[in-house]
């Protein structure tokens, strides 16, 4: 598998006239693509106004808490219809995620599970921690690489970032990285602020296996470790183990496939920067690093 | 000036019908848009086949041998109009730039003058010389930045990429970076290749005063500079003076707007990447990182 397939798995959405566009109360926002399969049950729902292709949040939704109560009893009420059992129910999270309308002041606030179906942006932080090869026995960079435990419903097994978490309200991106980086790694806040660097964000569009719309923003950290002394301890059950890999591994097992996939794209975008994946060394270059930060047709945050 | 005004000086381009599309003599492939001023002057080509929305090589140009000799003869005549006085005339480079169609081998070589008039993409390497700021006096990032000689005909006396130039057939990536380091800075071979690394490569849509289309690849270097000395010794007249500036500068001179626009976007990439401007402190920040990696809908290298 090249490296261009990766990216074809993560940013694989190419949009369609049966999609509809979610619209906010105003009718002036666009904050989503529902897919047509999903569009059918806003058809039962009087709170939207439903036309040739889009569906409008009404006029009367005019503040965030009315917003919010629509999406939650949407949410409730939706769970537990059969044809969202598996999506629904099972991945209920009871974690609110934020839509933007174009401001850093939320629009409103829904439910994780829900928000997937919308076709709205969800946003998350991945974080690369790595040795640097100064530092390393062999002189070979390194990065700490989680297996994801066999018991997680998606991508069970898989290869995973370091340490990665959705964006959840209220919590902020430093804050995020915080706390996952000590959930998932047990890394203390010492250790993460004095050793972690913001450097990027990604943003792809990805197409579910059931043609859903799932647009992803992903801002990017590299944490530094001095050297190869593990001082990873996963507080959750997240991460089955985690291996200090080298370079050349790490390229073998993303091109094996052994990663899930947006977490591929997070680890080429890692190498590109770091000079490990070069123009001169990957033909499909500059598609992989333009597709991997797409402009988000929507208010973001 | 905010960061995003910089970035939309940049990426400025928003394509609309009046455009035409530069077709391949098979007419499969998109090579450029061509603006409706410049289009005029192709009803006076025989050997374009030119339509209400493009303008097509003739079928008969089935070599490169055959449309390189067609472009050639194209911008010497053209370059005797009044009209292209200007920009073909004056801007006259004697340098060839590559069009590609969709492969690694070039599909036509274009003279570099001619060729930003024909919405084709370019593509060049720009360069950031910095020093750590564990290795600086004060502990803070410092950057080697010119200020462009007062006598270029584009931005004179503007500040510039620490090195910087375009991708002139029938040069490689890694050749140019050498070249140009050493004709703009006088850096030697053996610091450049010990020193720098691939980092990325930006993609933006410029709009010209004149409302050309000229979309624009750069592919990113950094070069690190073991400590504040000066081993910079310009061979040639592109820049009057190198300065070595610390990152509190340099914010306050991008928001001066005292950079050339592109390379204000190129500083602007390096200090995501570098974490100095982060999503914490830049509210624009999606939008700058997508902005600054279009995808580009030609055919490219």
């Amino acid at each position: 598998m090249t490296f261009l397939e990766i990216i074809n798995k993560v940013d694989s959405f190419v949009l369609d006239s049966s999609f509809y566009d979610l619209k906010s109360h105003d009718g002036i926002a666009r904050l989503g693509y529902i897919n047509p399969d999903i569009a059918q049950f806003f058809k039962f729902e009087s709170s939207f106004i439903i036309n040739e292709n889009s569906i409008q949040i009404k006029p009367e939704f005019d503040t965030i808490e009315k917003r919010n109560e629509l999406f939650n009893q949407l949410g409730l009420k939706w769970k537990e219809l059969p044809e969202f059992d598996e999506l629904l129910k099972k991945g209920w999270r009871n974690e609110l995620y934020v839509v933007y309308n174009p401001s850093t002041e939320p629009y409103v606030l829904i439910e994780r599970a829900l928000s997937v179906l919308l076709g709205v942006i969800t946003y998350g932080v991945h974080i690369n921690g790595y040795v640097p090869p100064e530092t390393t026995s062999n002189n070979k960079l390194k990065m700490w690489i989680p297996k994801r435990s066999m018991t997680k419903p998606t991508y069970p097994g898989m290869l995973d970032n370091t340490v990665a978490g959705g964006l959840g309200y209220p919590h902020g991106l430093h804050e995020t990285v915080i706390k996952e980086c000590f959930e998932e790694a047990g890394l203390k806040e010492d250790f993460v602020l004095n050793n972690s660097k913001s450097c990027g964000v990604v943003s792809y569009f990805y197409k579910t296996e059931d043609n859903r719309f799932q647009p992803e923003v992903e801002y990017i950290y590299d944490i530094k470790f001095d050297d190869e002394t593990n001082i990873i301890q996963p507080q959750d059950g997240e991460a089955e183990d985690f291996q200090l890999l080298e370079i050349d591994e790490i390229l073998q097992l993303l091109k094996q496939h052994k990663f899930k996939p947006n977490c591929g794209l997070v680890i080429i975008d890692f190498l590109i920067r770091h000079g490990y994946i070069t123009p001169e060394n990957e033909p499909n270059y500059l598609e992989i690093v333009s597709r991997c930060h797409r402009v988000i047709p929507f208010p973001t945050r």
